[in-house]
Parts: structure tokens; C-alpha cells; sequence
């Protein structure tokens, strides 16, 4: 195995860990509140002209699997996890690091999007992925949405992803926040999506060095997300709510997927990739308004 | 008064009237169902980057009138006018037919989306514009778009649609629904947003001929609309539903929100040329799902 095959064996095994460690923590928290609810899998493979359905390995475009729990705390939580590989179109290649001369690419990565049922505990995104073309790089993210913020939910979500960050630099924290609210923006409302988080993209990977930094970078956004979350999920998920809390709910879901489909990039690269598309829009909320 | 500016004054004057006559429609019919829901009128400017607010007459970027109303029968219905005027940003007016080399332009048009309380009554969207660059055009169409079909309304609202084609030729009607059909389409989902009706674009207008000819088509369409969609509202409205078609309805509205939010050129126009934000996405649905 090339040095490079063994970098992407190593970040699709953990994507794959840390999935399967989400999904039990979140079951758990379906079980405090009483609940049977899990997850369902579907393994999907990716589609398009000219790829061949079935494992890379096998030479085929390589596909995921889709978990998908509709629980009572959890309205509807997604967490995928892809491995996919082939050519870029050549318009869509201009667009990606490394790929104007050569279309090859690999990406391999986790995406989550929990939409809550009380209105009181925030929605949350996190997403973090490994890509392969002429360059490699890390990239991901996670950010909080509570259609009714919590200052105090807010700073433990920032806290904790600082502490994830400190090790890698003084300013690490600092800058990716400011990406997330740059990148978690909706301009045609002028407001953000959410209350931020955490951003990154084109953390160069091409060395030993530069891979196992990035690398280790990742897992602890990984690591921190699954610390930080649950617990404002456990304070919040017994929270009384009214009507109008549950409406306040669904216009900010409408923002949220107007977000997704007019300018996340995620989705975009889902839709360009033969991206499974229940996969990549099962970050849609389950109901929505637009007033 | 320019023979330009008489043909945008009477296009605006056709637009703003069919408006009138749509509401009024609408009203009694909700009238019919015992409510007195009517329409609520806001009027905005045009705003955006070196756009002075105020009508186009005063130098200003003109502006439009929303209106809306929530009924017992129109659950959420949309109907705007607008007369907009200005320069395209340079890298949007490379877009626009005849603004390549000067980015002015002039628009009037109507917009409507109607989101229909009863699943069985097809939700319907009808634009019809008057656009000037250094060229000059009609364009506009309506679509049909019920959660749950009634191969019947399909074939009446098409029907009428296809009695305002013929005066203009054998094949205009074919050739107009053929367009909605591929215009109206959900390329990630690979399926139709509706059940068609007519799209057209780009007719110019440059000759009195060509501009007499146009206008006349465009406002057959708007009277084919205004007789073809109330008797379907009145056939349907009454009809029994279960939890299931509320459930049908709102997926299905899901999929309508995807397609204005990714695919619709009259969105993006809208983003791009500083339209009111609530006018633009009034077409979204009081409340969708996705599964």
C-alpha cells in the first residue's frame, strides 16, 4: 500500500469510528427520554456517467452509507459516511483545488445534521472530510442553530472547540470561527444561520508532517463535537414549549434550507459528485415554514 | 413619451390591472368558502449598491407591490408586481440577452405562486415580464402543480392554455409546453415539479409589430390563467382529505422549495438585481417536509 493509500485508509476508518460513537451516544440520549428509536443504514453507491457502481478498490466509484433516526428527542438526525472516487467533470474540476489538469479525485468523510424535536434544544452540523486530487487536504466544520438561543449553550459549544483547537496554534480557534461565521452566512437575508462554530478548508496534507497535524486537527473537532453536544441536548430536550416556539422553530428551519440549496458548498459538491441525493439533502429539515 | 416608454407604460399598466382582477378572483372565492380573508399590499423599493429608492420616473431604481394572503382556501398566496430599473453588475449582465455591452435595463411583470390549503387542490405559479436592454422581450408562463394529481384539471388547465396559443400559430402551443416541461424540472431528483403548462422566453420586441404581437400573447396568457385555475380551485376545495395527503402535500412542497431555491431564473434575477427578498422567496410554501 502507497504511503497516500494508507493516509486515506486511516481518515475513512476514522470517519467510520466516529460515526458508529455518534450514533450509539445519540441512541443513548433516545433511551433517557424513553425512547426505542435508532438508527436505519442504507448503503448507497455513487451514480453517474461513466462510473461504475461498486468499491474503489474494485475500481468502482465508491458510494456510503446513510443513518437516518426519526426519534422523539431527535426529530431527525442524518449521519453519513462517504468514500467516493472518479473524475470530475471538466467544468466542475476548474473549480477544485488540484484538479484544473488532472480530474482524479478521492474524498472520503463524515456529515451530520440533527434537527431537534423541542424547539429549545439546538439544531447542530458538523462535517469533516478528507480530499485527494494532484493536492490532499483536510477540511470541516460544525456549528450550532438553536432556533432559540441559549448565550450560555453558546459559549460551552465555542469553549470546547477552542480547547480541540489550542494545541494546534494561538490562533487556530480564533480564525476558524471567524470562517464559520464568513461561510455560515445567508446574504440574501443578511443574517447567520446559526450562532457559528467552527470552519476550516485546504488544510494542505501533502507530507508526513502536514498529514498527521491535519489529521490529528480533525479528530479532535471530532472528539469535541461529541462531547460538546449531547450535554445541551440533555439539558434542553425536557424544556416546556409553545406553539409559538415550534413555529419560531419552523421559520428558522426555512432559513436553514435555504442556506443548503442556494449556498452550501457541501451540497453543491454532493450534487456535481453523483452524490447519493438523499444523503446529501437529508440535511433538510422535516418541516419548515416560510411566513 | 418615446415609443419605448409607452410600450413599458402600457405593459406595466396590462401587468398591474391583471393583478387586480386575479385578486379580486381569489377574494371571492374565499368568499365562496365562507371567509373573509383578503389580500395585505406592501409596496418597496429596489435596493442595492449605488440604487437611489424611489420610483424609476425620479431617477430612483422603481420598486413593486407584494401582496399576500392567508386564507381558508389559499393557504398562503403570493401575487407581486414590479417595475425595476437600472444597471446589471457587469459579471451578471454578461448573462443577459443584449446587456453584454451595456448593462442597463428595465423590467415590469407579474409573479404569482398560490400554496392551496386542500391537498387536492393543485398549488399554480403564472409570471408573465416585460424586459428592456438594448433589446426588448416578453416572456412569462404558468404551471400546474398539485400534490395530488386529477388527470382532468391537468388536461382543462391545459387546455385553455393551448385555446390562448392558437391565434399565434399551429405550433406555439407544443412548442411553449414542451418548454415548461423541460424548464419545470428537478434535475437532482430527476422528476417533474408539476404536471407542465406553458413557459416562454426571449420573444422580441424590438418592431411594432413583434411588440403587438407579444403583448397580445402575454396577455392571452394572463386570461387563460385568470379563466383556467378558479373553476379548478372551486371543484376541489371542499374535497375530504386525510392525515396522509397533508403528509403528500408537504413533500411534495419540499420538492417545489428545492427546485426555486436551486434551478429558478426568476430567483436568481430577483437576487441579483436587488428585488425585495420577501417578494422573491413569497413563491416558498407555508410549510414543507422532508422525509
Amino acid at each position: 500500500m502507497t504511503e497516500m493509500e494508507s493516509r486515506k485508509a486511516e481518515a475513512r476508518a476514522w470517519f467510520e469510528s466516529l460515526r458508529t460513537r455518534i450514533c450509539e451516544a445519540f441512541e443513548a440520549i433516545e433511551r433517557e427520554a424513553g425512547s426505542d428509536a435508532s438508527f436505519d443504514y442504507q448503503a448507497w453507491d455513487r451514480e453517474g456517467e461513466g462510473v461504475t457502481p461498486g468499491p474503489l478498490e474494485a475500481g468502482g466509484g465508491g458510494g456510503g452509507v446513510r443513518g437516518v433516526m426519526k426519534g422523539k428527542v431527535f426529530e431527525k438526525v442524518g449521519v453519513n459516511v462517504s468514500t467516493v472516487g472518479g473524475a470530475f467533470s471538466p467544468e466542475f474540476a476548474k473549480q477544485i483545488n488540484g484538479a484544473a489538469d488532472d480530474p482524479r479525485f478521492f474524498a472520503t468523510g463524515i456529515s451530520l445534521v440533527a434537527h431537534m424535536a423541542n424547539p429549545h434544544v439546538p439544531a447542530v452540523h458538523m462535517n469533516t472530510r478528507f480530499l485527494v486530487t494532484t493536492k490532499s487536504w483536510f477540511g470541516g466544520g460544525a456549528d450550532l442553530n438553536p432556533p432559540i438561543p441559549y448565550e450560555e449553550d453558546t459559549q460551552a459549544f465555542h469553549a470546547r472547540f477552542r480547547a480541540a483547537c489550542a494545541p494546534f496554534g494561538p490562533d487556530v480557534y480564533e480564525r476558524y470561527a471567524k470562517w464559520a461565521d464568513d461561510y455560515f452566512f445567508i446574504p440574501h437575508r443578511g443574517v447567520a444561520r446559526g450562532v457559528g462554530g467552527i470552519f476550516y478548508d485546504h488544510l494542505e496534507s501533502d507530507s508526513d508532517t502536514l498529514f498527521e497535524r491535519n489529521f490529528a486537527l480533525t479528530r479532535a473537532v471530532g472528539e469535541a463535537f461529541l462531547d460538546a453536544y449531547p450535554p445541551i441536548v440533555r439539558k434542553r430536550m425536557n424544556a416546556d414549549f409553545t406553539d409559538a416556539d415550534i413555529h419560531t422553530q419552523r421559520v428558522w428551519r426555512g432559513r436553514y434550507a435555504e442556506f443548503n440549496l442556494v449556498h452550501d458548498r457541501g451540497t453543491l459538491f454532493g450534487l456535481k459528485t453523483g452524490g447519493n441525493i438523499d444523503a446529501i439533502l437529508m440535511s433538510l429539515p422535516p418541516l419548515a415554514a416560510w411566513d
